[in-house]
């Protein structure tokens, strides 16, 4: 391995036996044909059979929607990109002469899939038991931190509770199209909060009311 | 284990150590408060990964967004309904009485999500690999029947050689509307087929086309 490969690997925690994987891991998809995308793909569903395993080991108590928001926290895009900023990943990215000059190893998204490369990469360098006590140690703060029982609750309860915390009038939600056959039906529900409105579609009225309250929620707060 | 529970691990073709599980991941909601929603979760995430290293593995040249299309065409709830119908899976749910008169162990989500909490109990009863012998071992069938190489190819191109071959009029994809802050837009697109319309939503306009026109085939074909 290469001076800087292996620095990285210390930083990392966890030394690569087949470099190549690495490398490939750290590759965006402008630098070459041969890149991380496919890496990406393993690294995701390996990063959320981790996590759910965690949680469902860790929350006997917790629902499958509490278990299911929780896990949503911990892999979504932002959270992987502050993990790879807290490793410096950016700065040992290979981007294509574009990206390079417009930032892209600063760019959320690419620091996010690439983290989540580099999780395919050390399952394919040592396997499944590894990979997971690596994805555990890297995760170790946002496991710790995951004490607020807030989280649990779901997105209608937090909104309303956001709301009258604030005296604010409660949110108001419309049944705005339900499309589809019988058995396979979607419903288009809006959120409305005063002057701003959110709309989602769900496979039930509840889902839609959920995710249009979650998307309220990100308005607001 | 009691004889009938023993009967379906022979028609599984695993045996369960802690049979509990077993028990557990065959309650639906509506028998009992400790039902299968939790192991769902996590079979859930360990099929999306042992499918997805299986493709990973066996198809070198596929690209992410082929992998991916692959994986969901095996993971969907028909799949998985299907294969929870060959194994019987539905003679051996507990229902609470009013899915039971509803004859809710032949309705395709009871059984899939029944099937992904039997994937999840074969992982607490021995573990990732002997789950994911058996997972590929109950998938064997449909793997290799993957042969087709159209099912590699995005809806967009399928669509237009589905039209293309009936030499009907190419589908015209129209923007709808598009949302949100620059950095987190979403794109509604519609996709028209003489008299039919789909309508999608994506975080790209590629996306979105491409969702419009993966609903335009299940409508046509």
């Amino acid at each position: 391995m290469n001076l800087p490969l292996a620095r990285l690997c210390t930083a990392l925690g966890y030394r690569f036996q087949t470099p190549g994987w690495l490398e490939e891991a750290l590759t965006h998809r402008s630098a070459s044909a041969r890149n991380n995308e496919r890496l990406e793909f393993l690294g995701d569903a390996l990063l959320n059979l981790i996590i759910a395993e965690y949680l469902f080991q860790h929350y006997p108590k917790a629902s499958e929607g509490e278990l299911s928001r929780l896990r949503a926290s911990l892999v979504k895009g932002e959270t992987l990109a502050n993990l790879a900023r807290e490793l410096k990943l950016g700065d040992w990215l290979r981007l294509g002469q574009g990206e390079l000059k417009s930032g892209g190893y600063r760019r959320e998204s690419i620091l996010s899939d690439a983290l989540e490369a580099v999780i395919g990469a050390v399952y394919l360098d040592s396997g499944f038991s590894a990979c997971r006590d690596w994805v555990l140690y890297l995760y170790r703060n946002w496991l710790t931190g995951l004490s607020d029982a807030s989280d649990l609750k779901d997105p209608k309860t937090r909104l309303q509770e956001y709301l009258q915390a604030g005296q604010r009038p409660l949110p108001i939600y419309n049944m705005l199209e339900i499309r589809g056959e019988p058995h396979a039906q979607s419903f288009t529900v809006e959120c409305v909060v005063a002057e701003l409105r959110t709309i989602a579609v769900g496979s039930s009225r509840r889902k839609a009311e959920q995710e249009s309250a979650r998307l309220m929620l990100e308005q607001l707060v």
